[in-house]
C-alpha cells in the first residue's frame, strides 16, 4: 500500500477501504507518512467527502492512534459533553455539575478557545490553582471520587487528532463534515465515555453558519458514536447571538455560578437544562419531563453549587475566589457601550462579539497566545429588547485604552435594529437522536 | 497575505489574483512556505482548476523563480519542441538535426523517462561519452557553433518547476491541466526558445487519454506561450500504439539513425516530417508544402544525418557508436513474441509495452533508478497488420531471463484482435496554432 495511491483514489472521489485509511493514519501518527502527503489527503477529502463507512473509519483509526480508557471498573455509565464552540459558551460550568449532582458522572477532557470562540478550561483557568492537566490516573481517581472531573486533553488519548488538526489548521483544511466529525468523536470515544451529548452550535457564532450543516454534522456525529456502541445524542442550539449575557473568561465563570445558586440569564439556564436533560435521558429510562423538574430542584435548592465546589477543589482551584467572585480576574477599564439610536435589536453578531471578546486579549488569534482572563463584554439587552438611544447596549470590560477603543467599533457594527417588534431566536432548534 | 488564506481562497473554487500566485510560488522556491500548504495548495488548484489568467500567472511565476535565457544575441530566433511523453518517442533524435540542417538553430533542454514513457536524453546516453550536464556557458556556445544542442534542464532555470514537480509526484497532484500546462512552458519560455512545437500525444500511452484532453492541453500550451510573446504550435499525435517498430534507449536510437538515412518505420519517419515542418513553419513565412519537401531532401540526401553527427560529437559522444550502431549496447538475450492465434491487429496497447520496457529495465519507477541502455521491444507488426498464428509479433531484448518471461507474458495481452481488416489510428490527429 503506498500513501500516494490512496492520496490518488481519494483525489478521484472514490471511498477508502477501512485498510487504506488506517494505513494513512497509523502511518502519519508514528511519522511515516510525511505531513505534505496527509496535507494533499486532507484537501482531497474535504474537496470529495467521506461517506458515512468512510468516516466510521477515520474515528477508530484515530481512537486506535493511541491509548483507550475504560472506566467501567469505576462505574457503568460515564456521561461526557461536547459543544462545537459559541460565544459566551459556559454551559459545561453549569451543566457538568448539575448532572454530577444528580448522581450520572461526568469525566470530560476538553480544548481551549481559538478564534472567536472561547474554551471551558480558559474560563476554569480563572480561578487560582486550578489544574487542567491532570494525568489519566488523577482523572480516573476524582471521577471515582467526586463523579466529576474536567481536564485538558491528554496527550496519550488519541495522538493522531493533535497532529491532524495542527495540519488542518494550517492548510485550510478545518471545515470538513468528515474531519470535525471523526476528530470529535475519536477524542470522546478514546476517554472512555458512554454517553455523550453534543452540542452542535448553528449561525453566525458557530462554526456551522446554518441549520442544515449543524443538522448533517450532529447526524453524523451521532450515527459514528452509535456505531460503536455509545449513546449519543445532539442538541442543535442557536448560536446567532451569544449564549446568557457574558463573553469572556472570569466574566462568564461569574455568570455560571449565580446560575448555579439558581439566577443566570434566562437563555443560559434554559440551555443547561436542556442540555442536562439530555445527559440525564442517555443514563436513565425516564421521562424528560420529570428529569427536568428534579434538575431545576437540583439548580435551585444549591445540590448543583456543592457539586461545583467539590470539583472545583478536588482540582486545586482556590475556593474563596468562587465564594466570591468579585475576588476573581477584574479589569481595570469597565465602560458602558451606548446606543446610537432607539428601537428593538434584530440581531447581536455573535461572530463579531467574539471577535470583538479576543481583541480585547481574552481569546486568542494563534494557539499559544496567552490570554487575559479579565477582560470581556457584558450585555445588558439581547434580540427582541426594545433599547433608547444613550441606553448602554453592553459593557465593555478592558485592561487597554486602545483595545477598549477598537472593540466598541466593532461591537457597534454587531447591531441590528427593528422599529417593529421581533421574536427572540429559538434556543433550541432541533434534538438528534 | 498568508499562505492559509490562498489556500482557503482556491479551495472555495475562487481565482486567485496574480499577486497570490507570485507570492506563493516565490514563498515555496526559497523556503518560506512549507511543503504542507504547498501540497494541499496543489490539490485544491487540481479539484477546483485555475482560469487562463491564472495559469499564466503560475507560469511566469516559475519562470521568474530562477534564471531567464536571452539567445538573441546568438541568433534572432532559436527553436524548441516538446513532447508530453509517450512509447517509442524517439522524434527529437531525429527532428533537432533535420530542423537545424534546414537552418533553424535548435536549443533544447530535455528530460528523462519516468514511468512507462521514455526520456530522449536516456536514449542519447546510450552513446557512450555524450554528455546531457551542459552549463548554460556550453549550452550558448554549443548553440552559436553547432546550432544545436540537446541537454538536461538547467537547475538554474525554473528552479520553482522542479520543487513543484518533487511534490506534485508524491501527492498525486500530477494530472491537472494549469499544472502541467505551467510546468512544460515555464521550463521553455525560461530558457529563452523563440519559437516552440509541442508535440501533445494522445492515447492510452500518453497521459492525456483523450483527444479532448489533449486538445485542452494544447490550447492552454499555446496560449500561454503566445500570451508572453512566444510562437507557438501544437501537434496532437496518435499514441494509441508504441510510435515507429521500437520501445527502448539504444534500440530507439538506431532506429532514429535507420531514420536519419532515409530509412525508419514509415509511421515514425512521417511524424518526425509532420513536427519539422510545424518547427519551420514558426521559424519563416514558407509555404507548408515547400516545407516539407525540402525537409524530405536533407532526410535523404544526408544532411540532417551530418548535423546529427555534428551534435552528438560537440557534446563528447564517442561517433563510432553512431556510425556503427552495433557496437551501441546490445541485450544478451533476443527473443520473438509469436502470434498465439491468426488475425489483423486492431490494437498495441502503448502504456502496457511502455511498462514492459520497464520492467525489462529499460525504464525508471522512480526518479533515481539506474537504467538498461541494451533491453527494449521492437515491434514486428503494427496495428492494421495481419499476422499468422505462430508468426513474431515482436522480438524481446532482454538481460534477465525472468524479466524476459514477465515482460513476454505482459505483451501478449497488450495485442487486441480482429478478424476483419482494420483501419490503421491516424497518426496527426490535430494541429492547434
Amino acid at each position: 500500500m503506498r500513501a500516494v495511491d490512496i492520496i490518488a483514489r481519494k483525489r478521484d472521489g472514490q471511498p477508502l477501504t477501512d485498510d487504506e485509511i488506517t494505513f494513512f493514519v497509523e502511518g502519519f501518527t508514528r511519522g511515516a507518512i510525511p505531513d505534505y502527503q496527509v496535507a494533499a489527503w486532507l484537501m482531497a477529502v474535504l474537496l470529495r467527502g467521506m461517506d458515512h463507512r468512510e468516516t466510521v473509519a477515520l474515528t477508530m483509526a484515530i481512537v486506535h492512534s493511541g491509548q483507550q480508557l475504560d472506566l467501567h471498573d469505576i462505574a457503568p455509565f460515564v456521561a461526557d459533553k461536547h459543544s462545537t464552540g459559541g460565544v459566551g459558551d459556559k454551559t459545561t460550568l453549569v451543566v457538568a455539575p448539575l448532572v454530577a449532582a444528580a448522581g450520572v458522572r461526568v469525566g470530560k477532557m476538553s480544548g481551549r478557545g481559538l478564534g472567536f470562540t472561547g474554551g471551558t478550561l480558559d474560563k476554569l483557568e480563572s480561578i487560582p490553582g486550578y489544574r487542567a492537566d491532570l494525568s489519566i490516573g488523577e482523572f480516573r481517581r476524582q471521577l471515582a471520587t467526586v463523579g466529576l472531573v474536567v481536564t485538558g486533553q491528554s496527550v496519550d488519548l488519541a495522538p493522531a487528532d493533535g497532529k491532524l488538526y495542527a495540519l488542518r489548521d494550517v492548510t485550510a483544511t478545518v471545515q470538513s463534515p468528515p474531519l470535525i466529525a471523526s476528530s470529535i468523536m475519536g477524542k470522546k470515544i478514546a476517554s472512555g465515555a458512554d454517553g455523550i451529548v453534543l452540542d452542535v452550535k448553528v449561525g453566525n457564532g458557530a462554526f456551522m453558519k446554518t441549520e442544515q450543516e449543524a443538522v448533517g454534522l450532529a447526524r453524523l456525529l451521532v450515527e459514528i458514536g452509535r456505531g460503536v456502541g455509545r449513546k449519543v445524542r445532539a442538541v442543535i442550539s442557536d448560536m446567532s447571538q451569544p449564549l446568557g449575557d457574558t463573553v469572556g473568561n472570569a466574566i462568564e465563570l461569574r455568570e455560571a455560578i449565580d446560575t448555579l445558586h439558581g439566577g443566570g440569564p434566562p437563555d443560559f439556564r434554559r440551555h443547561c437544562l436542556t442540555v442536562a436533560t439530555q445527559v440525564l435521558l442517555l443514563a436513565r429510562e425516564e421521562d424528560a419531563e420529570e428529569i427536568a423538574v428534579s434538575l431545576e430542584k437540583l439548580l435551585d435548592g444549591g445540590a448543583a453549587w456543592s457539586k461545583f465546589r467539590e470539583w472545583i477543589a478536588a482540582q486545586g482551584g482556590d475556593l474563596r475566589f468562587v465564594d466570591d467572585p468579585g475576588r476573581l480576574p477584574s479589569a481595570r477599564l469597565v465602560r458602558p457601550l451606548l446606543a446610537n439610536r432607539p428601537g428593538y435589536i434584530s440581531g447581536i453578531r455573535a461572530d463579531i462579539v467574539g471577535m470583538a471578546a479576543m481583541l480585547l486579549g481574552g481569546g486568542r488569534a494563534e494557539k499559544d497566545d496567552p490570554i487575559d482572563h479579565a477582560v470581556g463584554v457584558a450585555l445588558s439587552a439581547k434580540v427582541a429588547d426594545w433599547v433608547e438611544e444613550g441606553q448602554p447596549l453592553l459593557t465593555i470590560h478592558a485592561n487597554s485604552e486602545a483595545r477598549l477603543q477598537e472593540a466598541a467599533e466593532h461591537l457597534l457594527a454587531a447591531y441590528q435594529w427593528s422599529d417593529t417588534t421581533v421574536e427572540p431566536p429559538r434556543l433550541t432548534h432541533q434534538i438528534i437522536l
